[in-house]
């Protein structure tokens, strides 16, 4: 079970959610492929570097929309079962590398 | 003159220098798509985190890297002509918008 | 109820947790009086920024524990009650101004 | 001559301006020992959070405004001697760490 949960979140994403991360990925897909042709085209630097804070912020903001969904139903659910502190741990973890 | 540098580098990219950047990019872009990947497939949450700092961390490099060869290029020859405090408030201000 | 748990914490630091935060805040409280001096001194810019740069990420650490903490007993005692959600969204909110 | 350069700034400090720097640390020293307080009277978690939030965003500020006077005067010193180059990657170094 402690295995599923790696696999898994506990509650499937819905099609809905599904389909809102994905369109913000797809959207963050297209910036990346902007910057690619601003470099082809030799465009100015800070331009660039404007455009790859702005993907930078996008994807935070990605990251913590997964992060608080994941808080809400699979550490919500670890708790309940006793197992808080493991997925706690997990969770403080990976928003230490996101902090960076 | 002040136009032309806003347009594009002082020096232009050479082709390798393009292809350097444009590769990074391309996996960038990559990574981003097995994000989706990833979600369509309902993977869990802390994978998918992992993957998003990645990417996070591959952007900055990315944009260290295009600040580094700007300041060598752009803000150095600005520096040259007598306009480096314009060139050097610019860059700050964009660094300071990659460092949230 | 809900008042409460915004005054303090669910349960109570201990003597040795309080200990511990302290310890490591009066030795950032040293490290800023440090650049003060560097300061004073007339020190090399790189120099100093290098010592802001050890201080913001001892910062983080007390933080991240700090948010742990909370996670721990705060949120999952929340959880307990059936109003985890809440305690969520005030730590996700929280932790984003983080990484900023 | 290198080495003069890393012990102290091209352009020495002005009175008024090592005060400025000053004034902002010793406020910074004042938030941190305000931490202590907080912990010391078991302050709500999120409370204590959102002051060490304030305190980065304080620090990164000082630092930017060191690593922008280090540009206009030691780098820009460097680039007019011919040293440009080992400057920059001296500032980007310290950047990268400044940007975690």
């Amino acid at each position: 079970m402690a295995n599923q949960r790696h696999d898994h979140p506990v509650t499937p994403r819905t099609k809905d959610e599904k389909a809102a991360i994905t369109n913000r990925l797809k959207r963050i897909e297209g910036q990346v492929r902007g910057i690619q042709k601003m470099v082809e085209e030799d465009r100015y630097c800070i331009d660039i570097l404007v455009q790859i804070s702005a993907i930078n912020a996008a994807l935070k903001k990605v990251g913590f929309s997964v992060a608080e969904r994941h808080t809400k139903h699979c550490v919500t659910d670890a708790v309940k079962n006793g197992e808080g502190n493991e997925a706690i741990d997990e969770l403080m973890e990976v928003l230490k590398q996101f902090s960076k």
